[in-house]
């Protein structure tokens, strides 16, 4: 049987962050078993960062460098810059034709988002920004992916793919399968909350390995075990969290934590020496890696070729079933 | 000097008029004058009719058929269909990114198609409908037009153009020209009125002979001239607004409304007579083209071709200016 295919972008937003690492560790996990398909999604980056677009070829290969340094495999997956495939804005405005305005203006994301970014001085009332969730139903369907990895936040936007995509199949034809999400977990702060600059919570993706260390010391833990001889539950305890990203033993772990054969301390610095070590690998190759940028564009080129061959045949059977030449 | 240029388009409707006709004998004259690009916008029609497509193939070639036939010029013109060119909706998407919602909003006909189509039980307020103004702006000026022929309804249209472009000139750089309007006269009905089919006054395009004269005699005249040797105005006369299409002497015409010395009768006879005589060479020669469909297509393959070329050009420039791959 067919692999199931996998569709998943990310914004060139120019700051990778620790939660994007984790979102990449998934993707790395998941392309051994699905047919993967990974973009840089230039073009939604627009809908937030249109009015400063000067760093976007920089941010464009420094995500590239991110996610071929971590590990995710040009030749397993199809990895390519969203733009360099024209048929992603085709089929956008062939969908926006047949989708309800109010689809869009209900998703919860867009009010919250809109004042959000509004706060910050963005202009961002764009009729583009409305259309986000729009963009991102053509990305997933032009490759016809029938598994989406999402945050538990993107799930309306999914719910509205799958809206869309059964209103075309009954205008016109089914063409595309409905795509179900897989939820990817979020990685929270050290304190437990969710990661954000704003909390000062994070561990920078770039941290030296003092830096980690200490990030790591401050890290929340079961708050019930107390002393070293309680038993802990590890899956409320975010350095159990970071450990599944990190330690590939991390099933251990869980053992221990729960027979309390292991303190919390020693636990940590297990942690932070798996983080230094991984981390220091990672930057390792990306540091080697980005003194070729030729070969970074060679491979992106060569995704977005393999990625339009797909396109390509998908926009055929769309033109053919609406009658458009 | 090189020629200013111009930009025009149709909707492929299925419904060809006497009102489409002029707007035709007008582009015939500016293609002497103007380097001009016409495109049968196939996308566009989809922002009203995107639920029934079946006929959309029939309609393109139809109007196709329509447009040569009245002697407009494959040579002399680029003549194409819209969604042959996919650059335009790469622009639109673009241009969605920048253009704040509400400019859309405010269009005036914007809120008075969605009533008037709703009462006609089409479900229209889609994104895309919403977006007709900003995929209508990507035409224009993917061809740099400096000159776009419109109907004063359409006035808004085009200012609002005029502001993306303003608009995209501070975000990035001046790329496209602010294009002016040149007005289109209205053709009227035969009382004088807006031609339209509720009003029961229309000349239908494929009339026989014998319909054009009993319409024409119906026509309604100025209404001061009671007496044949009254003189008459004929800048306020129906007929006459018919002649300026159908007859290349209408300037004799309104010498001899003006001191008498033609009466309405005959006027009107004469107006009849190159209604049929012109309608019946188009007609001709419609059917002489339409025993050869290929040739046809050919020809919109040609144009696209020839669109294409210029379209590529100026998305380089796009993408250059935008910071994009
Ligand atoms: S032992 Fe490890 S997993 Fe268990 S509570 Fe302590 S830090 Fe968390
Ligand atoms: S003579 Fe002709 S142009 Fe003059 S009023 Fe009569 S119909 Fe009109």
């Amino acid at each position: 049987m067919a692999k199931k295919r996998i569709f998943s972008g990310m914004q060139p937003s120019g700051r990778f962050h620790m939660g994007n690492y984790q979102v990449l560790t998934n993707w790395i996990k998941l392309q051994e078993e699905y047919d993967c398909i990974f973009s840089i999604v230039d073009w939604h980056s627009l809908t937030s960062s249109y009015e400063d677009t000067s760093k976007l070829p920089e941010r464009i290969e420094t995500m590239a460098l991110d996610w071929l340094s971590a590990g995710l495999d040009p030749e397993k997956n199809i990895i390519f810059v969203q733009s360099h495939v024209k048929e992603h804005a085709e089929l956008h405005l062939l969908l926006s034709m047949m989708t309800p305005l109010s689809w869009l203006e209900r998703v919860p994301t867009y009010k919250d988002k809109l004042q959000q970014l509004g706060e910050m001085g963005k202009e961002i009332n764009t009729y583009g920004f409305l259309g986000y969730p729009e963009l991102m139903t053509a990305d997933i369907i032009l490759y016809k992916a029938n598994v989406v990895p999402v945050a538990e936040d993107q799930l309306p936007h999914l719910e509205l793919s799958r809206e869309i995509i059964r209103r075309f199949a009954n205008l016109y034809k089914p063409v595309f399968p409905e795509p179900q999400p897989i939820l990817s977990p979020l990685l929270p702060g050290i304190d437990g909350r969710k990661m954000s600059k704003s909390y000062g919570n994070e561990i920078p993706y770039a941290a030296e390995p003092d830096e980690i260390s200490a990030r790591v010391r401050l890290m929340v833990t079961d708050p019930q075990r107390v002393k070293k001889t309680d038993p802990g539950n590890p899956d409320i305890c975010t350095v159990y969290t970071f450990h599944k990203i990190f330690s590939p033993e991390h099933n251990e772990i869980t053992g221990h934590c729960r027979n309390a054969s292991i303190g919390c301390v020693e636990c940590k610095k297990r942690l932070a020496e798996k983080m230094i070590m991984t981390l220091a690998d990672v930057h390792g190759r990306r540091r080697e890696m980005a003194k070729n940028p030729e070969k970074i564009k060679e491979l992106l080129a060569y995704g977005a070729e393999r990625a339009r061959k797909i396109a390509a045949t998908t926009m055929e059977e769309v033109r053919s079933v609406m009658n458009l030449g």
